[in-house]
């Protein structure tokens, strides 16, 4: 980290400065230039808030050359993450193809969708229990009842169950009974949440906030390594920009840009960037040769019927369709299901 | 709202749709247009998702009429909401000077500052207590000892309380403790929180995500609304766009559009938006000149010397130097401190 | 189109906007709803801007049911447009890959290059001549002397050239010399510059303008086709949003909206997108299955050493590599270079 | 200028860079740290290109410590400009108070509009002759002839006029009909015109582009200063983000940004900003206490019959009553008309 001082500044000033970087355990190294006083620090400034030293009137800058996060760097672990996902794999060579419906609705449609989505390829089933809802006056979810029609479905396949939590009242009930905690994207920055997942060692699925950086979404996953717990995987789902033609911008880039900064894993879901059915596929396909590590995709039986998101829902026979093709990528890409 | 359905649909097609609209309690008019078929609906649609209808295949297009908030609406509510805040009101022509440190660090200096900033004519005093930081290894405030301490400052002066709480843990202490509850921009759709808070009748300040419309935001304000609880605040705090000489964009636009729509009032947080000291005063007075309904401002005793957010910090003579045209401003708006 | 309108309007205020439709050529179809008045416009409504009827006070909303892009418009124009750059044909099952320098610097090493990419399968070279940059003080291209330069590169390889256009001054000169002109994207909206290349016959590269919603696109190769040009080629280099880990946010999802929407071709260009030269060839990969029709990719022969973008160009090597991937990829896909 | 150098890096390496930097007329200065090599570079760096530098595989980051911008850049000019538009100053204590019709439309209206315009405080009148349309089938303005209206108006009433430019091809015109020449959004960065007006000594309104960056803005104004022309006045007129309850978002925290880094004067353009007319008033009165230098508003005798944006324009009555509040906040801003 690098700090910039102005050149009219007095010693007294500067030496508050270089205590106050020492007492967070830093060293400061000074040299002075011809147009202003630098500082460079060494040591953890991981932990350090760049804000923290801009609140001094003699700084006109302060660089950061490493990033804040650590556990989450690609720099201190080389090697991808490989997370189980209740017998399944995903990072490195191993894909994750995660689809199901928006919401659970019943068990008799879960478990026959299931079973499709298996035959096709999948090998996750997700499916939405308690619903995060723009209007408190839409269907919210099953809840618990939804969770236990999933793990019918799960003894009937095998599939392991992919589910958003919302809030930290049910984190034991997610545990006992999911295989990945889904973290929506208007938790990304619910703090209180991430910390209480970061004590389990449960498998998260961490999408990505609607204005969030990447930067940011990497310090979220931070918060939860943090924590103790290292299995985190990235889901990319669209940010929020001025196009209109499409729910979200799918930010396509951030696959490679993650998998640079990081070692965990990144899938994509192309069904909430797009909003509208006929993008997905493209996108699906695409996902897979920027590099992705996985996909989540919602299926429906009967689009026209689902409870929630039928208008962005495949056909189990388009998501068949689909992953013939994905099985021809992903043999290109050297990657399994 | 309005379903155009396209003129190839089969007539059992649009029954399909038309049960489904009266299965939600409302009526569909049918007129055949030359292009297409028109369903106009009519009821209470501010329960139906856009998106449910948008589902079908035969459906080019759903327009919604009436906004989908109701408590929140101004159409319902023509009279300005006025809220009392631990005696203090705020609303119509009662403004809210709610300032204070961004982070609570002890007891002296808070009770100290809060006496200059009630003397240059602040009402109510905002503190944080627990802080979302970005980083897990950042300073996440003094927790329940923070709250104490503003309780202390609030009984050397009188001004009501504002701290921001996380999650639901720790509600209960909140609801005895502070006089409004802040909820941040990264827990705007927290819904989960929405909910619990709305069970109570604290008044919440409720900010602005990061990348909320103006409609989802005043959503979630309906979300507390529908739970019971009357008494909420709007804060605009800064947008997230692509503009980085600046921390946020302040949407000043958003002060006369919320009061065109809704009955609540709204303050604004100059100092979160710029995120730099010299901006600050400009906006404080440009938002009371739009129309706000008050401001939150930081200040602290010793920018240089805070734990958080310094360089967005006034210091109590900036804070009563703004203060004199403030009232002079707010006197030309007819409103009073 | 339809319009709504208040219940509260007099009779007298609703023949004056009837007239007014009228006026343009429209008809107008009135029913009484049992919360306002409902009147669909029928006619050419593409001429109509919906602005020009929000300025009545007793107008409620209008709503544009059909596009306001007509010769753009696939609805139109059911087949892909095929258009024809100097021998190479791009559009349906013809896939153009464009690829070449930055800026063009001298003959030998554009002369060279030039043979490496034919070689590796490009079909056409793109350079500057004339370029657009933020700062007066950065190098502003060769002018008509790199015109010259790409002819020799052309006569030596048979690649037909494509090179931007600034303004209207040089017009007659990029019509004699290059096969495709470019309109920058700082130029979508250069609306006498459009007009201007809407009165040749020369195919247009329309990059998408920074922020410019997929709508505002179509509507400048509108301007194009309006003065009678119909070879229009649309290119996605990234939008501008908060994401700043890379240069631009690709569009990705713009690939199957706009051929949804329009005959027209449209390339990606994933080296102005990224910005950064790690995150090229899997977006270019990318970019082929998500349906691009082609791609343009700056490549230089020793990128440090570049007069300009030489931390996104490729190596002839990398883009030599990369082809491999994309021919397999053209092949699943059906397309041909 | 900074630049990080990889310590992986050969000598030979960092003396290619050096050289490098030094055929551009800079020094280098290197010092040795723990982690990586920094070279700091003196002399004119306004002049080099951030990316030029990032080419280079052995370089980790490229930090720009001042500006790009020279002329426009207060650093170098301590005291606020002062431009004159045919006799109305403005720039320090004079206030722009420009107003008129978005198209001019006829002799009569105008004059009359004008006058009372004068009336209610206006100090110079806008009126667009030549208008950038989004779409092709839009009246498209009445050219010169719009040109002489306005001049006939100015005969009337003494105010300076202000007038749209759109390409080089009219230039001379402009210069010999209008006291103001105005650059809009879409061609704010639209360099061939920019360096054409950089020419002349006509005063520039220099509109920010949609999704211009203010150092970009900034930028753009170089490039006319660099040709000579220093009378240069910013106009925010609103930036697209993803808010769509108005038609762009008013950054009006650009206004004490922009005269913190330049001597020249911004005025704030309300209702392109807005687009709808309650929010116009406000705006404007917020626009003054953030301090702007002036303020640019449509105004129309009869909204409902404007050719163009009539949903965007006061009547003369509403902007009369508007001018009595702007007015008493000049005198407490210590300004005058």
């Amino acid at each position: 980290m690098i700090i910039h001082i102005s050149q009219n500044a007095c010693e007294n000033q500067i030496d508050e400065i270089t205590q106050f970087v020492e007492s967070m355990g830093l060293n400061a190294h000074r040299s002075n230039g011809s147009n202003r006083i630098i500082l460079g620090l060494t040591g953890d400034v991981s932990k350090v808030d760049v804000n923290t030293l801009k609140k001094y009137h003699i700084v006109e800058g302060v660089y950061r050359i490493t990033a804040p996060y650590k556990k989450a760097n690609r720099q201190f672990h080389e090697k991808d993450s490989i997370i189980d996902i209740g017998g399944v794999k995903i990072g490195g060579p191993h894909f994750l193809m995660c689809a199901g419906p928006c919401s659970v609705e019943n068990e008799t449609d879960t478990i026959e969708l299931a079973k499709k989505l298996k035959a096709s390829g999948a090998n996750a089933l997700r499916g939405g229990a308690f619903k995060p809802r723009t209007s408190p006056y839409s269907f919210q979810g099953l809840g618990v009842e939804g969770l236990k029609i999933l793990n019918e479905a799960k003894k009937e396949t095998g599939l392991p169950i992919v589910s958003e939590l919302m809030g930290t009242e049910h984190l034991d009930t997610f545990v006992d009974m999911v295989d990945v905690i889904q973290i929506g994207a208007r938790n990304m920055q619910n703090f209180d949440l991430l910390k209480a997942i970061g004590q389990t060692d449960k498998p998260i699925l961490l999408k990505r906030g609607m204005s969030a950086k990447i930067e940011e979404w990497l310090m979220s996953a931070e918060y939860i390594l943090a924590g103790g717990n290292k299995n985190v995987i990235f889901c990319e789902r669209g940010i929020r920009t001025f196009e209109d033609a499409t729910r979200n911008t799918l930010d396509i880039q951030a696959v490679p840009v993650v998998q640079k900064e990081s070692h965990l894993p990144i899938v994509v879901d192309p069904s909430h960037a797009a909003g509208v059915r006929y993008v997905i596929p493209s996108m699906a396909k695409a996902a897979v040769m920027a590099g992705a590590n996985g996909l989540q995709i919602e299926v429906h039986q009967n689009p026209e019927k689902a409870w929630s998101d039928g208008q962005q829902s495949l056909t189990p026979e388009e998501f068949s369709d689909l992953m013939s093709t994905i099985q021809l990528l992903l043999q290109m890409e050297g990657k399994t299901l």
